[in-house]
């Protein structure tokens, strides 16, 4: 499995994905699944990826051999973040269709899904959610933040604190202790994770850090955690019993 | 869906369950997902369900059934809860296979898991999941809860609180905080809440609460958490940037 979540706040969007995957218990491997694209001073681009991985690799290399080829419709040259989204549902499609031709009379699982974030000169940064079928959805106010993979677990936290109004630098550390606990609950979600933030209107993807499984932030991060989840539970009104 | 929790400490069980039903998202109705049984001073036994209605519903007439007809085999003659949740999961197969052949071609999904916990004289308390195929596993020193239903996004609270020296009310408490985790990002779990607590060795199911959406109590408790949640969340170690 994995998990990736991609925030919007209005300071701009935070990415975060884990790194590992699992075909079977016993065939554990660690794969980015953040791949970024962009001219600098024009257009920043952040795709997650989730599902079958052969499919995500299949489409981000024609992601990259589409802009290598200057194909007339490639992430380089669309003109909003929409044509982006709809860029990558478009091969998650085609790659998904070849795949099943070939995979046709087995039980495999060939979809994938994937976040793609980002900004285009001229207009606001946005994040949308492609499903396998190739069509989207975009986060919105209410909705500020999208996931992919095992996303249940992490869901709570980001809920109760992620608003528009977050900082940039909070939303990432929300997302942090999202994967947290997701990772704890769920061993097929693991480090290292990557995390990258992208500034309203910079239109640079700056800030990318990795955390590996003994990082001392990280860790550190996981302990005040624990222990302030421990002291808000001992805060709480006791059980009312009749 | 449902969300059904059965937390086992050293003092004795907590068990909490939603009343929500649904058969899609427009006939929802409020059904308790919560069962007793026993003979005072002697056994109590607490059962939870989820999955079909019909299925759980069918159950559980009957186990009632059985028990009112003396039946040799039954809740209240069973020499231990290892064979109580046998009994649970015989049942469940039974009236499973039998609508299986009823909803034969439909797409129906008639399957139902039941958490059945308890004690009788002269054993320990014990808590048992019971699976659709009517085999169960039991809760442990080192996993002491057991979950049915939507059982993912009020995991990690339980993980993190939840250990055998928990005293029994706050086992509850973080039951019902794990409940109220799971209501707010998923519409298909809702109140009222009921919570059952079984004091080891006492062989009587005394302390039955139960929560409407609108209870003074449990509003404060919401409050609470996402107060003490926020505040724990800005009491973290920054995001350390490079």
């Amino acid at each position: 499995m994995t998990y990736c979540i991609a925030i919007h706040v209005n300071e701009g969007l935070a990415f975060l994905s884990d790194s590992r995957t699992n075909a079977g218990v016993d065939q554990l491997s660690t794969y980015s699944k953040m791949f970024t694209f962009g001219v600098s001073g024009e257009r920043s681009i952040v795709i997650l990826t989730a599902g079958n991985l052969a499919t995500t690799q299949a489409v981000i290399k024609t992601i990259r051999k589409n802009i290598a080829d200057s194909e007339q419709e490639n992430l380089l040259s669309v003109g909003s973040m929409d044509a982006a989204a709809a860029h990558v549902g478009q091969l998650n499609f085609e790659q998904q269709s070849k795949q099943v031709n070939q995979a046709a009379g087995s039980s495999l699982d060939i979809s994938a899904t994937f976040i793609v974030g980002g900004q285009i000169k001229g207009s606001m940064p946005e994040l949308f959610l492609v499903y396998a079928e190739g069509n989207f959805i975009a986060a919105t106010e209410q909705t500020p933040y999208q996931q992919i993979g095992e996303v249940k677990y992490g869901k709570p936290i980001l809920d109760r604190i992620i608003t528009p109004d977050t900082p940039l630098r909070n939303a990432a550390l929300c997302g942090l202790v999202s994967m947290d606990s997701t990772m704890r609950s769920n061993a097929t979600v693991g480090p290292p994770i990557e995390i990258l933030l992208y500034q309203r209107d910079s239109f640079r993807l700056q800030t990318r850090i990795r955390y590996e499984r003994d990082d001392p932030y990280f860790l550190s991060l996981r302990r005040a955690w624990e222990r302030e989840l421990a002291r808000s539970f001992s805060a709480l009104p006791p059980l009312v019993l009749n």
